[in-house]
């Protein structure tokens, strides 16, 4: 591969030019520039992004954490965040934790090995202390973070009252939220609390599932689920912390012979692609996750750049009505 | 952040001597080395994996392009490529070419500015002269590469076969292939020649639709499916080139009162996540998406340790047998 020395060799002049020439500084005649871009064609020479890094003793990489790449919810985070990232220069790497805490550490030293950026962190976040050490920027999206440069989350306690509320106003006497959480506190937390609130108001019958076992990492909840409905013959509205536990719900209640949303009406939450993609299609609360992914950038690399970032920053959800309900 | 100098002053060694400590080269006594380890430990000090990078003018990063992280298939694909690098010690960077070309020749040249060891191509592959002058090992997933290093690929032809073998001992008279790919070859193509093959040596009714418009990149196919089942009211059998496209037959049947798989039998292709999480779950063929991941990820680390790696890699593929026939 052809080398900074190279070009300045067959364009003859120093390497310094040839450097002044691509970074367009110093006093360079339009001669010697379109010299050694002609040279650089023909070499097809690229210039080298580690050299450069190294020089300013930081990447333009912006590390990913997240606890499992293939779960519809993060699928789409990743995406928007790799978009956004690109529109503004920077490129991803990304680390899938599977939700444990050994390799999110192990991860993390390899990115500040790598200088990255700085780093959006969608993976759990006990032990926070070990992210401050590093110096680096973090910002979480949908985790609890006290610690860090900012926080991206969605209005999860709004997002529970909007379930709840369609839920009611939709007929239901019996409500069940199902939440399949790490062991750790998070924002989600709070749909379950917005959810709560509007049922004791309306003097709803309710109960809070909160599944705390390895069914996160599993995504299998069927089990669960039949057990919920089983022990709670008279259920007839499910809330559930995501569009894959409500996309299970539907799997169960066809296996019961229990109607959707005739005996039972169901709302999920994020709004992923799997929510319009199985029959019926789930009535969910739209998490605004381009816009969060945008957020979480546009901070990242403000913060970078100096400019002060907001410390919280909290995105408006809405319910979209689909035929679970 | 501490450095290799802060580092040398405080041990009371040169850079060098430190270097060598951290290299394990040269002949270094024990107590300076853990003199040196102790204030490694003290500083916090991360050796620069850019500064590594630089001098063997390659980083331990492997570039993956991919068309659509948020498709299933490639958010499974994403997850098993990652396991495999992280396993190998390598990291993995992840471009997301939204099937266009421009992209993904701004992809490719990034990359190869970043120094990666190698890349894994899961996108097209047009004007593939583009990927050869990069002197990087390029090695494919179920894309036509003609030149490259390696492809990996499932038995398509097999996966057609198996399909049109299964709906026929069913009970299937009338089968149609649906397919909505890029407007490339794409070794999928083998999919529909297997399917067609079967079904003449059956005497069965057939009809191959391949969807070339831009289907593939909005993941939307319902209008072309209701058209489908529209024109060919006596279909009884379809067999599609992925579990999306599947999922999206059950909610086109379900809108047109045909039961699955009373009325319709359904085969996806894949066996990613979304064809056990819809009702019906789906019947599908499956392809061997963690081994291929471990074979194209061996494939390329092998190349760049300088060993002969095989050209193309075929993986077998099985039936897996659910509720939609």
């Amino acid at each position: 591969m052809a080398t900074l020395k190279d070009v300045a060799a067959k364009s003859g002049v120093t390497v310094t030019t040839v450097s002044r020439v691509l970074n367009n500084r110093g006093c360079i005649s339009a001669e010697t520039r379109d010299r050694v871009y002609a040279v650089i064609k023909e070499l097809n020479y690229k210039p080298n992004e580690l050299a450069r890094s190294l020089s300013k003793q930081k990447s333009n990489s912006i590390g990913i954490i997240v606890p499992h790449i293939e779960h519809p919810y993060f699928a789409r985070l990743i995406g928007y965040l790799e978009r956004e990232a690109v529109y503004k220069n920077y490129k991803i790497m990304i680390c899938n934790s599977h939700g444990m805490f050994g390799k999110e550490v192990d991860y993390l030293e390899m990115l500040q090995s790598h200088r990255v950026a700085g780093i959006i962190l969608c993976s759990r976040s006990a032990d926070i202390g070990k992210f401050v050490s590093l110096n680096i920027p973090v910002v979480s999206i949908e985790r609890s973070v006290d610690v860090g440069t900012s926080s991206v989350e969605c209005d999860n306690y709004q997002g529970g009252v909007l379930a709840a509320e369609h839920l009611i106003a939709r007929g239901c006497k019996n409500l069940v939220y199902i939440s399949g959480v790490e062991n750790e506190t998070m924002p989600d937390d709070e749909r379950c609390m917005g959810f709560v609130k509007v049922c004791e108001d309306n003097n709803i019958l309710h109960k809070e599932i909160i599944y705390k076992a390895d069914g996160y990492l599993n995504r299998e909840y069927h089990s669960l689920i039949e057990n919920i409905l089983l022990e709670n013959p008279k259920v007839d509205g499910i809330f559930t912390s995501s569009d894959l536990i409500a996309a299970q719900v539907i799997q169960v209640a066809r296996k019961m012979n229990l109607q959707v949303p005739d005996n039972l009406k169901i709302v999920g939450f994020d709004d992923v692609n799997i929510a319009s993609l199985v029959s019926p299609t789930i009535t969910t609360v739209h998490q605004p996750i381009k816009e969060m992914a945008k957020e979480a950038i546009d901070c990242l690399i403000k913060y970078v750049d100096g400019k002060t970032v907001p410390s919280r920053i909290q995105m408006p959800v809405s319910l979209v009505k689909r035929e679970t309900t």
